[in-house]
Parts: structure tokens; C-alpha cells; sequence
């Protein structure tokens, strides 16, 4: 994480954004990327919101950590979101590492970094600051919005506060409020950060040190949340890791074994355990009813966006019912929905992977709303 | 872990155990319990395997946690396995802390608890050390054996490594061989434990250190998955922690999150941190094809023990899949064998709790067993 900035596009945040916490910023960071190009009718502009261990750096490589986009299968020229026609912004969250205004920056009242002073944000807190992008670029109203997981989370905040910003939109493999599982496991992921004496209460910033184990251990637990029961068995079942038989030790015997340290350990070098903290939190506290009276549909009356909400068959984080339940909402709302359920052994991480029948359905779904929405 | 010994019944295994990694053991301590009364024709005997964090007082309370046990719900007088008419028999398993043979016991070469330097045990050897009670017990055949979970797998091994010396059994929420998902739970839990700094490489015994978090974040990852999204739903949902609205803090908010909590730390006063990864290694190894040739039919053939197996609709950590790939290996090799899928939202823990079609299933099945078995 120790990035250098000209490597980061950042504006900064000059409207005051009363947070949900009743805490006020002003004048903070936003990082964002971009790719492709917005045409001068300002009619093909694609936001993209990033899930819980997402960047602004969607497609190509990451300039930061050298590796993929985490949506490089979907997002670059010729692909489902196609560069070369559109123009797709994404941002960093407020709470994140990457550029955005989060628990790791200096506090610039006492010059220390903020640690657990950071104040608590939500998924509404994160879309708010967002909109002030928007408005950097001028645009109006997009052509289209996505979002898996957190970003879905994020995308249906974002149409229910500024309803008809966006001319359609894509919910992907999300939910519209974290069920006790989810927000167990989000908690058990915080529990092994906070387990970790290296966390220090969050301050290990100031004293340079890192809560790698705890922040590795959050992290496998979040992978094996991420692949279907199947998809882990097929990609690994009890394959031994480069030997023949049982070593009767603690060391990786399995492969599944050595992928989950792999993932754990190098996952510790590009986030900051306190934005883990931090996201999570606001995932747990999302409960878009909440805000709209306890209806959802109240949260969707009278938009006329587009929508189309998308799940996977074999993911057990945001199972299918999450995704109907939204579709019920929305038809009750009387908003134009679409819905598709994936057939895919890829787990909750089918919409970072190459899934063939997701990225058809995207890339059908956006191409055919910038004809209608072009003319 | 300060149990007074005179609560704990022991037999000292005399008979040298080769254990499957090689070494050998002997005169080592078997701990275990018993409830109701052998008859003289000796044909009321019930063996009960325990699970992972399990121990030989199933019944009533148990004298050294002075909590309820493991299995009261199932065992006791006029109970489903009825202590008025059987004689129920449970061991501590090797590997345990309850009495039996572990790594917090003292290695007679150095007067120092052994730590990692106790051999690496499989369900094979934990059930070869149990046939010793059997011995003790001069009981030839049992009349019923059960086992649920990490039981369920002795249970099998049990049935293949001793053919006929149980008259019935049942097999409950439980797998001939662990899946990559299971192995993928288990290696959260021993990363979790290993990370933490006071686990000391599993010599805190020494210290006299104990690795609470660690042990903790483990029981926090297990108890997740003994419980079903819906049955989690339905205890818990979203709701508060004793306050109106969020504390916008990390803090317990949610009454799952102390749940967790509580579970998590209530555990490590009663349960060794290395017999978590010894017990948990056993479980991941099991593999009971791999010892008959890869075919699991080939375990159980000639086999005249009458099986009945049970799986749980809700349990997503040993799913009906694998209760039924049991039963189509006992089918395939001619075994006798039922098979009950229990509807219910309790998950993995169904058998641990007040489930009645559970309970009446296996009171009707041991009971007509003894019917026949008696005559």
C-alpha cells in the first residue's frame, strides 16, 4: 500500500457529506479510473461499483499491485462492457485503501492516522460521495450502472437516492439487506482481525506494524464463502499438494490447503485491515428497507430505470432468494425488471470470472439500453 | 482443563496401537462414560462415538464443565436411547482433552506436554483405541452404535474395521471422506489457532499461555456452519443487541455477533487448542475408500450389521449427498441399510438438538433392533 500517488486519479470532495453516523467530511479524496472515452453527448458512461476487496482499478492491470482488474473479465475493449463504446468510471469506496479517504489516512488534526478514529460509514455514506464523480464529469444521467456483491449493495443505494440517474442498471449476485450468516460471517472476519495483538486496537499504522495473520485468516474465510461447495470440489477435492501420500503434519497436505494460504498471505501485502473492518461494517448495517419505511418497494417507487438483477445458481452468500426477493420489490414498485438466475458451479466469484452466460447476458443487456437510450 | 481425575473413568489401553502415521502406542489412557446398566446376556450395549469438540459425558451433566451433555437430548432414562434399557457406552477420543490420550498429556521421555510433538492420528486409530472398551466390557457384539459428524465417520470405520461386532448402526450427518469445502472449514479453524502467538507453536502448555483468540475465531468458523442460513434467519435475523439502532462502533450490534462471541470464548475454558488441530487433521485425512481399494462398497462387504443413515435437509456441512454415497457403497456391497433425510431448518446441529422426527427415528430403530437382536 504504499503506492505512489501520481499513479492514482483523485478529485476531492468539497460538499459537505453529513454521514449516517451524524459525523460531517468535507474536502476529502476520491479515487477513481477510468477507461474508454466519454462521447460528446455524454450518453455512454458506465459507473461500475467495486465489492468489499475491489478497487477504482476495474480492467487491465492494476497499477498498484501489478495484478488483473478484478473485473478484467468483463470490463475492457471488446468486452461485455465494452471500452471501446462506452465509458466506465469506477471509484474507490469511502473506507477503502486505495486512494479514497479511509481509516488509514492522517487525521489532520493531530497529523496520526485515523485507525478506529475513522468514523463508522455505511453503503448510503459511499454512494453519496460517489455522486460527487458525476458530477466532476458532468454527466447527467448514465447509460448504465453495475455492481456485484458490495457494488450491487452500493447500485441499489445509488438508484433509490438519485433515482433515474441512471438509465439502467445491473444488481449482480447482491442482496438488499445481509441476512444473520452474512453478517456472521463478516464478523468472524473482523473477529480474527481484532484477535490479531498486531492490530493494536487499530493503531498498528502508527507503530508500522501489520495484523498479517489476523487479516489472512478474515480473508480465507471470505474465499471459502466465495466458491460453491461443488465448484471447491471439482478444483481441488482431496488432491494432495505435490506428494503421494499423507505427510501426518500440519504443513498444506491438501491443494485446497496451500490455495487458502496462498490467498490468506498475499492478500495482507494490498489491503489495510482496518478498511476491512470498516467494509465490512457498512455491508452489515445495509438494510435498504430501513431507510424507505421497511418497504422495499418503497425504496423503488416511481424509477424508470431499467434493471436487471442477476444471481448465480451455486452461490450460498447471496443466494438466489436474495436477488428474487429485490425482483418482488421492484415489480411491486411498478419498475422495469428483468431477472436472471446463472446456472454456474462458480459460486458467489461467477461474476469476477470468465462465465460465458453472464457475460452474453451483460453485454446483451447494455448493448440493446445504449440503442434505446441513444436515440 | 483442571478436571479432578476421580471424575473421569479411565482404561489403560495395554495392547500396542500402530498408528497409521507408524508409531506405535501403549499403556495409554482411554477416559469415558456409561449409562444404564449392561444386563448378564450382555446384548444391551450402545456405543456412542462423539463429534470434534464432543467428549465421553453425553449425558446429563457433565462433572467437569457443569454443563448439560454433548448429547442429553438423545440419551437417558426414557429418552430415545433409553439408559432405563441400555447401556450406552462413549469414550473420549485419542487425540481429545477430556481424559484420553492427547497432546496436553505429559511425553514420559521429557516430563513435558507433548504439543506438536504427539503423533498426527487418524479416525482409524481413534477407533482401534476404542475397541479396548469393548474388551474391558467383555462385550462380544453391541447391540447399536451411533454416531453423528466426526462420530458418524468412527462409526463407519468402526463397522469396516470390526465387521458384525455391532448388530446395528447409524450413521448420522456424516461423509466417508472429507470434501475440499470441509477440509477448506477445518484449515480456517488451524490457521486461525496457529496464528495466534500465544499458541506458541503449540507449546503454550509449557508457558502456561493458551491461544484464547485463536481457539475462539476457530469455534466462531465451526459454529457457522453447523447452523443453516434459514435456521440462523430464524434465531437471529437482524435483530439488535439490546439498542434501537446501530452504534455506529465494532461493537456487538447484532445479537449473532454476540452469539459468536459467546460461543467462541466460552469454548476455549473448555477445549485444547491442539487437540482442535489433531482432531480436525483426523477428520480432513479420513478417507475410507482409500483403505479398501478406492471402493467404498469393498468396506462394508459381507457386512450383516443393519444400517440405518441419516442426513439433515438443512445441514450445508456434511449435505444429503454425502449420507447418500454411504448409502449407495452399503447397498452396493449387499449391506442391509435405510436411509432417513430429516426434514429441518437446524442445520448440521439437528442431531445435537430437540429435532423429534429426528429423536422418534432412532428411538423406533434401536428399539426394534433390540427386538430382533434380543430373541
Amino acid at each position: 500500500m504504499n503506492y505512489k500517488t501520481d499513479k492514482i486519479k483523485q478529485i476531492i470532495v468539497k460538499k459537505p457529506l453529513k454521514l449516517d453516523c451524524g459525523q460531517t467530511l468535507k474536502d476529502f479524496p476520491l479515487a477513481y479510473e477510468t477507461y474508454g472515452e466519454l462521447n460528446k453527448k455524454k450518453d455512454n458512461a458506465i459507473l461500475v461499483f467495486h465489492a468489499l476487496t475491489g478497487d477504482q482499478f476495474a480492467s487491465g492491470i492494476n497499477p498498484i499491485t501489478k495484478r488483473e482488474g478484478w473485473w478484467d473479465s468483463a470490463v475492457g475493449p471488446g468486452k461485455a462492457i465494452d471500452t471501446k463504446k462506452y465509458f466506465v468510471i469506477c471509484a474507490n469506496v469511502l473506507g477503502g485503501c486505495m486512494g479514497t479517504f479511509g481509516p488509514k489516512d492522517k487525521n489532520k488534526e493531530n497529523d496520526e492516522p485515523y485507525g478506529l478514529d475513522f468514523p463508522v460509514i455505511t453503503i448510503r455514506d459511499m454512494v453519496m460521495a460517489q455522486e460527487a464523480l458525476l458530477d466532476h464529469f458532468e454527466i447527467e444521467k448514465l447509460l448504465c450502472a453495475l455492481g456485484g456483491s458490495m457494488g450491487g449493495m452500493q447500485l441499489l443505494q445509488f438508484c433509490a437516492s438519485f433515482p433515474n440517474r441512471t438509465f439502467s442498471a445491473v444488481p449482480i449476485a447482491c442482496s438488499s439487506s445481509h441476512s444473520a450468516q452474512n453478517i456472521a460471517l463478516n464478523e468472524l472476519a473482523r473477529q480474527a482481525i481484532m484477535a490479531d495483538p498486531e492490530w493494536e486496537k487499530g493503531n498498528y499504522v502508527k507503530t508500522k506494524n501489520l495484523p498479517k495473520n489476523g487479516l489472512a485468516v478474515a480473508r480465507m474465510a471470505g474465499h471459502i464463502s466465495y466458491l460453491s461447495e461443488k465448484g471447491l470440489q471439482e478444483k481441488f477435492g482431496r488432491k494432495l499438494q505435490e506428494k503421494a501420500n499423507y505427510e501426518f503434519s500440519f504443513n498444506a497436505d491438501f491443494q485446497v490447503e496451500s490455495y487458502l494460504r496462498h490467498q490468506g498471505y498475499s492478500f495482507v501485502d494490498r489491503f489495510d485491515a482496518n478498511s476491512y473492518l470498516y467494509i465490512t461494517r457498512a455491508m452489515d448495517y445495509f438494510d435498504l428497507s430501513k431507510q424507505y419505511k421497511n418497504s422495499l418497494s418503497e425504496a423503488f417507487k416511481g424509477n424508470l430505470t431499467k434493471f436487471l438483477v442477476i444471481s448465480f445458481s451455486s452461490d450460498w452468500l447471496y443466494p438466489t432468494k436474495h436477488s428474487k426477493d429485490i425482483v418482488i420489490a421492484l415489480n411491486a414498485s411498478g419498475a422495469n425488471v428483468a431477472f436472471a438466475e446463472i446456472k454456474t458451479d462458480k459460486g458467489h466469484d461467477s461474476f469476477l470470472v470468465n462465465e460465458p452466460k453472464f457475460l452474453t447476458t451483460i453485454k446483451g443487456f447494455i448493448d440493446s439500453s445504449y440503442e434505446v437510450y441513444r436515440k
